[in-house]
């Protein structure tokens, strides 16, 4: 288990935003996260929900821009924000495309040279980061997730595929068919190869024919995103559920995009969702 | 009157933010200013809350990180946010420092070359941007001041120097008394020369024993500043608003820094102060 060493905090609503720096032995490199704790957490360990960012973000995106640390103060959650991808690799190639190597890790585990060495953000959002937080933050262990764009694809199959783990998962304007985009289907190609087998285990609407726990999944999808038809492919995840007999909550938002003004306007009511799932609002379930 | 050209919009909590640009007289260059519309903007017009920003910032940052449009959107109050400088006039010097020339402007009129002919931020802001903005946006006419730093020193001069413009003003962390602390002595020396009765005019602590109109004055300054004991000087104001018998609410937070994070945190009460003097707050006065 590593250690952290705190980069940064700055009082945000009555608790403490802070940075952390540690060596990730999956990514094999130092990576920064970043963590909103609430004030209940001065007296006892608070469940936690983790935020995965999109393409081109780091830890510090959402934490500046969601607005999301008011509501979750008065929720008593703590907000978790990884980094996308593993930095000061100075892999071939890594940083010539905003969709693809850093900032693009797309929360899988890669197979290909020269990624593999790397390019493990799935074993780091699921497995080690946990560990580390639980270790040295004053969580209580119990959690869920959210993301954006790259992030709810990220949150998505993290659910999926791994029953128990999470509480609920939420997700503003997912990739939900990564397989059958432009942005997936380079980045699986370059990270996994070109085994389509492989790539469904990374895909939310095909993982979905196979999720062993039906969790609350709650999608906030703007009707004027750029990226909507051509990317983002809500429907293909609507048809797998309705497959799948998955509940899902989808719902579009008239005239909204896909930047954080988007994600500030709903982020309360994903905090709510996870809330009631994780037990923080007594008297409600999901 | 100039016309004004959309640059950008997005919807946020039920409304608009815009950036337009146009042609300002005062400053003699083109700008760009953001607005936030509430969802009520569409059916009558609304009041308007002026946000000036402090150093380094342009129009943007105050919409990006504040997290103000979800109580503006409940309130019923639109957001304007002028940028802080003239922009595009590449005078010698003027880009060469983070607290002087561009994005530094300091909401005055400056008299010595060669910023006298484009830096009239105070003019810009108190007369014509309201006028351009009364005209082309559903505005009421109604409005209040605030701003963060910089831009809390000029929300307060343009308080205590125009009675009967605004109903009400605050401020984040603001710049005191200028005339007295590092950032505005090298401001005021090079935008208004040597003689400090010039420079009166321009600072708060000294103006405040002059004004006409006694509004209600709001001030938050974190007690973890950097730029507290050197720059910002609270207790100046302070002690002089209690000379001239000026009601002022100051609070000091204890453990909070001079960032947005620190704005985000009270930003609400802010906007509910200028609500109820605004009359939105039916039943409440301030």
């Amino acid at each position: 288990m590593s250690s952290i060493e705190q980069v940064s905090q700055c009082k945000s609503f009555g608790g403490w935003l802070k940075r952390y720096r540690h060596t990730s032995d999956a990514l094999g490199c130092d990576m920064i996260f970043g963590v909103f704790l609430p004030p209940q957490a001065e007296s006892a360990p608070v469940p936690a929900l983790w935020w995965l960012s999109g393409l081109t973000c780091t830890d510090e995106n959402f934490m500046i821009k969601a607005g999301a640390q008011r509501r979750a103060a008065e929720l008593g959650l703590a907000i978790i924000c990884p980094d996308t991808s593993p930095r000061g690799t100075e892999l071939p190639g890594e940083h010539d495309s905003y969709d693809f190597g850093s900032g693009a890790g797309f929360y899988l585990n890669a197979t290909q040279a020269p990624w593999a060495n790397h390019y493990r953000m799935y074993d780091y959002v699921t497995e080690e980061l946990p560990k580390v937080a639980n270790t040295h933050l004053p969580l209580n262990g119990e959690c869920s997730i959210s993301g954006h764009s790259m992030g709810g694809h990220g949150a998505l199959i993290c659910a999926f595929k791994n029953p128990g783990k999470y509480r609920s998962v939420s997700a503003f304007s997912p990739i939900c068919h990564p397989a059958g985009c432009p942005w997936g289907i380079q980045a699986f190609s370059r990270y996994l190869g070109e085994d389509r087998n492989e790539w469904s285990q990374w895909d939310a609407s095909q993982l979905v024919h196979h999720a062993e726990e039906k969790l609350p999944v709650l999608i906030d999808q703007g009707t004027n995103d750029e990226w909507l038809g051509e990317q983002l492919k809500p429907g293909s995840l609507e048809q797998a559920c309705i497959a799948a007999h998955y509940p899902l909550t989808l719902r579009m938002r008239e005239g909204y995009d896909h930047s954080y003004f988007f994600v500030s306007s709903f982020i309360d009511e994903h905090l709510d969702h996870h809330a009631r799932a994780l037990g923080l609002m007594p008297g409600e379930t999901s």
